[in-house]
């Protein structure tokens, strides 16, 4: 396997796993070797009475972007910590997109930052996730 | 009213508008000026196939105690970005309490500190998330 | 003026005032409309007795950085917070170069990201900043 | 050494060895198991023409005080990364003070919180380092 199918054969064995973003209704878009783009639509259960959204989705959105990407080199990562900064409002309806980057990868330690927008291409939320590189791989690499 | 009973009828306000917390089966247990606790049982939902609770769910309870600390003072407020700490995980069946109490609040800026533990008292994550005031109150001040 | 001109401008005004970015031996490479790029070398005043540069003087030579970039506009802006990630150290002799880029400047909240790098081109940290508009310009704009 | 005189120890060997932090004026007020503060005068190096602290050196003081902090264990941690809030400008003159807790350490990271204030009692700024640690005591544990 080369870098990308290993990429994209490790995200299809995570995604078999991830309950809560399937139940959130997101969608794997792209996953490539230190890079992932995930989408999801803001619904009825993630907003308030005045029809915006609460950052925690926004997050989680972002949160599971990141683990896509930083998992994208076969090697197990977890989440050790992120900040995110919420720049405009998602609103009902909002088709959200994150996109992540790998930033830096060195040791166990790994930086990803993910950018958050909307169906307008207005940035919604900026993203920096840290991950520690854990022992095991997702898939056999043959 | 006093500062204490204004907390707690912003709160009653702030509840019957936030849908999202109700879904995630949130719960508020208490909301005083500067200061708020809340808690939330990881369900199947929230989990991956290792019964380990996606961080995003974490994020959001700890996110929404925020936002009951940073409303107490009936001045309403939002976030402007957070961080979190992921220290240990949350597993399938806990009960995670977010306690969260103010830091500092000078001129429009708020800084809040939120320790999710679970139902054995050990520490799972730290969360920092800074507020902006906006126009308005949650109730009226009679 | 045009937009480069500006920026220009106002990073000259900037300097002359800023004694502490001098102390330490700073030099601003270039500055552009979102954008600064300075460097400084790590000097033995900067170092402990293994030569490991203290964090502190990388995070100072970001944070000048950040400054020149969210002030590149000549409307005034603060600090508001920043966060750091250390990912290499820097040793004595290193010349470390922050590279500062806007990721966001929406309202009176701006985001901009710094790269600090060595000699090498070893990335030593990542630096991000959030910046609050506030009155007043730096130029008279003729 | 009972865990207070093994602070202390240690605390006395980082500072042989830290001549950024002397070089800056600082002083260890006081070290313990989990605790530091220190503190630093704004000297004229250190503000721009209107007297205001550069935010990097009141980043510079709680980095060195969170440094005692994660290291008063006797088991060697270095900083992962920071985060940090300005809330008040510091001036030239002012005395300040950096107080750090720790919040938590388990495994090989920590979290410590440092408050920043004046000398009028007036928080300047927070500070949340996150620790790793690695080989090697500070001293020999008789």
């Amino acid at each position: 396997m080369d870098a990308d199918a290993r990429a994209k054969a490790a995200a299809e064995v995570m995604w078999r796993d991830d309950v809560a973003s399937k139940w959130l209704g997101m969608k794997v878009e792209e996953v490539r070797p230190g890079y992932a783009r995930m989408s999801m639509s803001i619904t009825e259960n993630m907003v308030n009475g005045h029809n915006t959204c609460h950052g925690g989705f926004i997050f989680t959105l972002a949160d599971s972007t990141f683990a896509f990407a930083c998992n994208s080199h076969n090697q197990r990562a977890v989440a050790a910590g992120a900040s995110i900064e919420f720049l405009a409002p998602g609103l009902l309806g909002d088709v959200l997109v994150a996109e992540g980057v790998e930033q830096s990868l060195q040791g166990r330690t790994g930086v990803y930052d993910m950018r958050v927008t909307n169906q307008k291409n207005e940035l919604i939320a900026l993203f920096r996730g840290k991950s520690a590189t854990i022992k095991g791989r997702l898939v056999e690499d043959a």
